[in-house]
């Protein structure tokens, strides 16, 4: 029995709120149970110094959480003065994972920061970002297109993600945090729309995992991912 | 006239949302016209190093901005590894101006860290987040003793704050940015519930202001807190 | 009675002592009472990146104080890797208040940098790092002058700060270690020569202030203020 | 075809040098082709702070690059006064990965550090890492107990990883950086002894894998950690 | 010829100001020439945390140049963040050859920190800082037997430094800056007043030397110290 | 009695083995009985900013040591994200050492970085490191003319480095850590191949030392390098 209460392929309710705040191209807040991340695309012109001339674009993240999103406050990165290795690695997934939505060389010279800021969290805050990301991430590109400053739609499909794991045994899907901290092993998942998979990092938090229990969590994963890319489409007015 | 149309001693509609995000003691944003403020109240047992053995606790405060909060996108401050100028020099007044209201030896030896971080920005964001922290930091106590951690009340009386300025000769309240950026003078003022002044930070942007310029920015720096106390008394359920 | 013994009104005792150092094109050490900073004013051909090619000078200050000029040492900040609030807060207020000397526009492409170090402190340090750090300001202009750079006088008035305060209940002026380490309320006051108010920053240490004790500290503090013109115009052989 | 011209199921030739150092408790150079990784293993009384008195171990890893261990040089780390995303998130993974191995319970409070420094590099770093490191840590973990400072074996069982990637639509074994710099998918994966997976993590470089592929991959990650486990025995002189 | 029109062997005019500051124990103006450097001795209970308990004491030292004590405005070293390389081998210089004067043991568990702080250079500015720094050093130990806080004079002699070099084929002693931008060797020498070397630190700027410069060269160092210890006498009020 | 029972004058074993990896220009692994440099010699079109347009070419060294090259295990400077000042005392040392042995002009607009790298430290890694990393420069010169970027040889001479000492009353030359660490003097002297002397550093570390025992160290010095003089060229395959 998972703690939420939740039957094993069951996700959390997740809301996409689009226009969250008023100045960036593309701003999303993304509630998934009670985690919350606010996901904003920012659009510069030119791109980062060893790209320049290439013709292409380029599509970067930066992941941050509030110091009292957690259970206990957690120092401020920009106070201690550096990012911490979880920071690091998560904001580097979400950057690796939004550009294989995207066209780069549609895109043209112009870059696209995703920042995910976490302002509640309860377990899946990284897989949270992506998917509100990347509805962010649409947002932004859709400005380009309206304001005539590239002419073609560089989005190649969406991408969403989802945090699987073996919890007492059993595969389980969109792990809150009194499940994932005690679960066996967290997998995040990456997927594109038609159903690819982008990234895959799982780690055996307890004891190793088998080759079934990968699959059965990987099967749950596209059955998670699926659901999502219906909740995006929905919140971006796009038919399926 | 003012570019909102505002009457010169008119303040910006305020809201105090208490309990925003559930893991802090107290959690506040505070939305003053568009500039969004999440204000969170974190209760630590301990004192810093210096305090120690001294019997009394201690307030701070943390002052961030995330990086698309304003028109063009900031650099990411924990990215950068270093906060600020800007940033820490405010941090400094919000902390400072809200020991102001709290008996540090009836808190016990506790430390509370205020955690402000805006959202949304559209000027008066320190003034916004000494106003709403103030509400979190009342939660906070009320929280230490509920739990029964401490037995008396530390509040000596709420606090709040105002931006105002000289905008085209005239003294005007609660300034936004497209006022802000183009004031002849910009000035915050921090009060306390009985009427005295906890700080007056005021600077000359584009020209040097009179005595009397400061005693009408001083008066309506006033009015502004009085209406600013009875919203919190209100956000708060004190009477009046 | 002021632990100095000196009147309320009384400022101690200012010397102005130009071409401390030689190799600065303006160096003042400036003793005020026991309290001493040296000035020097560098300049620079060209601006910061972000003013380049809109026909103007920029104006910016740093402030240090050495290890040892206090009681008891104080960690070297270039050890450290990182300089303090205090110090930031410090070098931003006295930037912006030498800029209010001087018409950018006129000083041209030019970048004067004040630095302001202090040797002994015994209260008053920003105030007199602005008060000496104007004098060396001047001679950087007028070497700029002498050596055909630029062709007009870039100086709009001279600019002075003093510090006032309310000690034991009542309004006192130029407050040294002894009476700042004590006082209720401890504000820093830098007007421009034709009487105008450039920046007012006041704390209350202890307990909130009146408006009628912050109109007694204006007071002091133009009576202070016309006090230090006298001596920069004695020291730079400007007539009165 | 392959650029090696090996086999999509060959691996590289892999030796693993014990005691190359003479000072650290466990000294490994594990070359992998082209690939030569010093893997240290340091112990040290005690453990971090946040495990104090827990009775238990710790184990982690740090990860560095010489800066010519690359074709072209790239910034000394510690010179830049950072280690970079790439570093960060590598010697996450080899902690992690080697903590699997070892019953921290067993392991009483010691710490074991393993520094895994690239003397020069041609793909398949961090999997080198954690396949010569575990070597390394099984030579500090005899060490401690022939100095009778533990008395049980804390092994649970060698960990060895191995790269594989998706070349030209082909599942490849231990990728060379001329493949990986051109692969659509770079996979690292690690096993235990007995099978299972400890961690995977896979990251479509070019476009999205489907099941079927990883699959591919899976099987072959299976057979080259099964080489390289016999590798490890008889390196360690451990009868299979 | 050498710029200054002064002999070969030819020291400048040197003063040590005594109590040129008041807060430190030891506080110490040396002017040697144009080269001005402020030393301040400032005396803590305690040692660093790796020479506890061994009932000995710890001298330490730290260099800085204000930033516009040269030709040209050096950047701050705290406001870039660190000290440059110059600085920690000057600092580490003093350190060593201040402590060669002292006998730890009898000093008992006190630091003394030297601070070296250049207002002025012109050349020199390491040698002057360790002559002026070793007054001030004995007037904190002086400070600390008046005190009663030790019994016994710690002071094994005095030291001092000088600089000579090879300029123009000819060994001088005590360069200036025009000198010293030009000599082919330059070459720093502390001594004890016995006549001992303590430190010698010998670069060839531009060609190498000989075993015959580097005699012609000590011989002058032992000279040049030998005057400078009597300063040093004359300064402290010991006969010689 | 030396600990080593070597002679007094008696250096270790040098091996200097050159192609120790293989994407450096020049790649030299320096043994000198137990401690071992890796010397890369790594060349970069362009010069630093402040000599461009100048003409010449630029010589500078990096100095690390791994974590684990010493008895116990040291903190990686780029976890600390600082260098240590013992390594920026050392890496200027070699940089000024090895660009003696070369004519700039002649080596064109070409930045040369010689990293040191210390896998395992028994004493006089400084020294090694510059007699290796000379061998490692050549070779980088030797790459530039076969590869036609330069014409005519940079090469003004070799330059090595020898340690020497004061150890129990003698001098004695290539100290081991046994005998480095309980040494009355420590000296390290760099000379050109055609027997001048290009840097002297001599510290005394538990007593000041004469001029005579400067000229025994020295007299080692000079015969010491003459013998790593032979064995670089054997190395180089230069005739003597």
């Amino acid at each position: 029995m998972r703690p939420s209460g939740r039957a094993n392929e069951a996700t959390r309710e997740i809301t996409l709120t689009r226009g969250f705040t008023r100045h960036a191209e593309g701003s999303v807040l993304v509630a998934c149970g009670d985690t919350q991340v606010l996901c904003t695309a920012s659009v510069e012109a030119g791109v980062p110094r060893w790209l320049r001339g290439k013709g292409q674009g380029w599509i970067t993240a930066e992941y941050g959480m509030l110091p009292r999103a957690t259970h206990t406050r957690g120092g401020r990165e920009a106070a201690r003065g550096k990012q911490g290795g979880r920071t690091i690695e998560i904001q580097r997934l979400i950057g690796r994972s939004l550009r294989a939505a995207v066209d780069l060389k549609k895109l043209g010279e112009f870059t696209i920061t995703i920042d995910c800021d976490v302002l509640q969290a309860d377990g899946g805050t990284r897989t949270a970002a992506i998917t509100g990301g990347c509805v962010a991430l649409v947002d932004a590109m859709r400005y380009l297109q309206r304001d005539k400053k590239i002419t073609t739609d560089p989005l190649r499909g969406l991408v969403s993600a989802v945090s699987v794991g073996i919890f007492q045994g059993q595969a389980v899907t969109d792990l809150d945090y009194a499940e994932d901290s005690r679960a066996d092993t967290d997998m995040n998942v990456v997927m594109s729309e038609d159903g690819g998979i982008i990234e895959v990092q799982g780690t055996a938090e307890k004891q190793a995992f088998s080759r079934a229990e990968l699959n059965a969590m990987m099967e749950m994963a596209e059955n998670g991912c699926a659901h999502l890319f219906a909740r995006q489409r929905e919140a971006l007015g796009i038919a399926s």
